[in-house]
């Protein structure tokens, strides 16, 4: 075997007049006139060979060959013709004489063409998952999720940080989403279960005074797959002792800009945008905003509280709020079809209705116009600041309603009306969340973020009094519209710990029982500790320019977590059954 | 929060004089004449604070820690007298006169000291794990761990690779050892498996045209386990294309040679020795030497097969051999008692017996001395470079036997009688291994290393021949006697791969059934590939100077697969069982 000199997509005019010996994949062959052009690819890009009379077996050949073919090629390389010049490609100006050729392997023709622009339904493309990733695109973003968790773990380990690996076959805890289960060989009827992040793992390594540790840590959900789930994902898991909240979002935000800089080449200004849950919540519906355009909720309830239209009024007697968004200068653009799409849309989120108002230079147009005069439009048109031309799109219900559905709205306008500069990356930390979140259907309140969520000191003595009110040292990094990651300070005293579990409603005995361990460990001198963990797969996706996070696996699984590729999962052998002492029924 | 200012451990004479503010444990607290000394520790090590009259309320607070309390120091770096100097501890010319303490949580008397020389019982180590990782050797192991893994991923992303990610939840196969087995909820009845390494997930990566990849991955075995297994265990996965088998041990000796020089600030000359399977265990009787020591297996088959001794003569005639080793200069040593127990030790790896004589002046001393008369003793002296004071050690048997007898032999006198040197590295390529192994119970042949190990060009037409003489392109690693890694080219071609699974007895269904999708990608245009795992858990174990694996693994399991720590594995709810549609049931 002759080892190879260049690797395709790496030559260039320099390399004029040098001998090559080429290894790679044929991307197209075509004959003209006697010659035959063959572009070979490997990872690196596509080249340029061209077969002729002077190398006549090679020639004889390279006739054979098809797509996907692996071949070796020798030859030498030769300047274009100023007409063959191709500028898009890295080896445009170039192009190789084959001396020799060698088939290494032979291709079937693929059930689609290895090409970026390929059009062809997903199932397939992950039954093929091998020629799938074949495609330039492919490649270049698993390119970058290895360069972005290289400049990751420099960044971590200069700053001192411990890369250390926790168990994949831990305990069961019922608490969080639901776990993926192994059945035990040696000890008969328990199992363990996959870990859904390494929580308690890095909280014992604090214990332990490692005080900075981290993770590319692979985890697991067993929950039905929504586009942007997947049963096993990749968290970036990071936690320190000793360091306040403002010290580790100032990291972190040097770890961003890092991986921005060397991954992608962006300068990214310190430090990032603060907001609070509530502003959040209150300016954009949403606890993820998109910061990158307008288009932000109003608050009409003081306004329109004593106003003759009856939706607004009864919302905010009963409770609820009445807000607003303004679609500028584009109430042209939108039909009553248009708003009754934009109505439908507005009801996944649980709107019973969508009030709008066109702004004309005679005032207020629409179904809803005539309940509106005088002040009332005026202070409309104020604090919407509103002028002719523009769409008032209205929602009144319980704040949590008006949030979601003018949020989601605001999105999807955001998007339709080309208000985004998708060039800028616009991070932004949310702050202040809620400790605890009240259940109705369960009659307890669960964790907003997990039970290890340290409250605000100020807000402990509220844990008793007014648990909903009690807010957390969490934080949650945002990256245009998608949460990027998420942390907090943790509890780090068994008392406090304990009254966590208890308001969670957790029995003396089931705290015990599960987390024992923890609360013992309380017990041997810990140290304050905090950390943060970032969705791998998200940030991979938001910087390669991508939609869909199974782009970023490079062998994901489909929304009923099967792998088509390799048909997993499948049936198991009695035998291996037998000894787990385990026997499939159906319960139902 | 006040802010540390200092690492405990990195404070020096050159700092005197500066303000601290110091976070850790206490280690001890002493009370002298007055003053309050306490040892405070943090990951980087230990200084001393004082606390004396001058601040009377510290003094104070400072006289109700107690060990392994969480504190926070304020005072200033002083000189040490010099009769007080500590040249045992980095820090030992200084201590820290403390102005200030707070203690930030308190601490009961762990159940075994923090200190490297603990000696105490290896369940109560797990189950405070925590507090067992708070030992400084154990920070530094994983310290060390980290710094190999940097080191190694920064070679190999130089080198061009990427490291991808490949599945957790995959599909079982029941080739190799048994899987751990995870049940579907979607899927009724159906089961991933936990990779036991990411073997085809990588070639299907070679298939994509990656042509580098690589991955820290972990790997999963459910077998019974021992002190050098663990369930979960961690490999340096790596793959390539286009590269011969040369190329490959090239590049992975200056992969071990940056491990050894960043990790351990070590100089390791390339390149490493090579050796032949079959010389491996001629010499040594082990596929894996220790060749930092002599004490070679010397062949007597020739020279005692006419000798009157039948054992001798009956084992060569029966198709086995006569092996010695040579105990140089320890005759005297080893009493009828010593020899004894060595004929024990040697009976574990199957030896019916061990017979020995003893070189004097006079000639062969010893029960079967008697045996060897005139040229035959000549000969044995020359064959065993013997001299008087040496002790012989011979076994007869089956070849099998006599390597594994004399090679376990050889290991156990070479670090009872000292002859190993501790200092030395020594790293050895073992080559040309077979490719099958004929198991005599199942009748069939199975894979030496796994069924996509690439036979020797020249002796693919043997496999239908004489599959036993077929050698393998596979290499392994060995450092010191242990086996560190090994790796093969793999086979590529369709029909070479299922004539592969036809000697290992696969029917053409089966090898269909589990192996089909790998066979399909065979037809796609697939490139010589070829690769190599490092056990990553025996790596940082053997470098860092340990004799247990566990030491190398944060939160690693029992002999019976447990975590005590956290008590997995554990039995789980009715409620988790029926969505999984799973009933436990005795067999049995």
């Amino acid at each position: 075997m002759v080892q190879r000199t260049h690797a395709c997509g790496e030559i260039t005019e320099q390399h004029v007049g040098e001998k090559v010996v080429l290894k790679g994949w044929v991307q197209r062959r075509r004959d003209l006139g006697g010659l035959i052009f063959v572009d070979v690819r490997d990872r690196t890009g596509i080249v340029q060979v061209v077969f002729g009379d002077d190398a006549p077996e090679a020639l004889q050949l390279a006739d054979k060959i098809r797509s996907e073919y692996v071949i070796e090629i020798e030859g030498e390389i030769i300047l274009r013709d100023e007409s063959q010049v191709n500028p898009n490609i890295s080896t445009g100006k170039i192009e190789v004489v084959a001396s020799s050729i060698q088939i290494i392997n032979e291709a079937k023709t693929p059930p689609f063409a290895i090409e970026d622009k390929v059009e062809v339904g997903e199932d397939l493309r992950l039954k093929y998952r091998y020629l799938d990733l074949r495609r330039p695109a492919m490649y270049n973003t698993f390119k970058l999720r290895s360069d972005i968790t290289r400049s990751i773990r420099n960044f971590l380990q200069n700053e001192g940080f411990l890369e250390v690996e926790t168990p994949i076959l831990t305990k069961s805890t019922p608490e969080g989403a639901r776990d993926y289960l192994v059945p035990s060989r040696v000890h008969e009827g328990e199992f363990y279960a996959l870990p859904q992040s390494p929580q308690l793992f890095k909280q014992l390594l604090m214990v332990s005074g490692f005080e900075k540790y981290f993770q590319i840590a692979r985890c697991f959900r067993d929950e039905d797959l929504r586009a942007d789930r997947q049963p096993e994902f990749t968290q970036v898991d990071i936690e320190t002792s000793f360091m306040s909240m403002d010290d580790i979002i100032e990291m972190n935000e040097r770890l961003i800009q890092t991986v921005m800089k060397e991954a992608k080449g962006i300068d990214v200004q310190l430090p990032f945008q603060r907001m609070s849950y509530k502003e959040a919540m209150a300016r954009f519906g949403s606890d993820k905003p998109d910061v990158r355009f307008g288009l932000e909720l109003v608050q009409l309830s003081e306004i329109v509280k004593d106003s003759s239209f009856k939706v607004f009024t009864a919302a905010v007697e009963s409770g609820g709020e009445v807000k607003a968004i303004n679609v500028k200068a584009n109430a042209d653009k939108y039909t009553r079809k248009d708003i009754d799409a934009l109505t439908e849309f507005a009801s996944i989120y649980g709107a019973k209705g969508l009030a709008w108002i066109k702004v004309t230079e005679e005032g207020f147009t629409g179904p809803i116009a005539k309940f509106f005069v005088g002040q009332i439009v005026e202070d409309i048109m104020k604090a919407t600041d509103a002028a002719p031309g523009d769409l008032l799109l209205f929602v009144a219900d319980q704040s949590s309603v008006v949030a979601a559905a003018l949020g989601a709205l605001r999105s999807k306008l955001g998007k339709e009306l080309g208000l985004i500069d998708e060039s800028i990356y616009a991070f932004l930390w949310i702050t202040d969340w809620p400790l605890l979140e009240y259940d109705e259907e369960a009659g307890r309140y669960t964790a907003a973020h997990h039970p290890f969520t340290r409250p605000f000191d100020e807000d402990i003595e509220k844990m008793d009094t007014n648990p909903s009110e009690v807010r957390a040292q969490a934080y949650d990094i945002v990256l245009n519209g998608y949460e990027l990651g998420g942390g907090s300070l943790r509890i780090f005293e068994r008392d406090l710990q304990e009254k966590m579990f208890e308001l969670l409603g957790f029995s003396k005995e089931d705290a015990q029982e599960q987390f024992g361990f923890l609360l013992e460990a309380f017990e041997y001198g810990v140290p304050p500790h905090g950390g943060l963990a970032f969705g791998l797969d998200r940030f991979v996706m938001l910087l390669a320019g991508r939609n869909n996070l199974r782009d970023t696996i490079a062998f994901p699984k489909t929304a009923t977590a099967s792998d088509l590729l390799t048909s997993a999962p499948s049936e198991v052998s009695d035998a291996q059954l037998k000894e787990l002492n385990l026997t499939v029924k159906k319960y139902s």
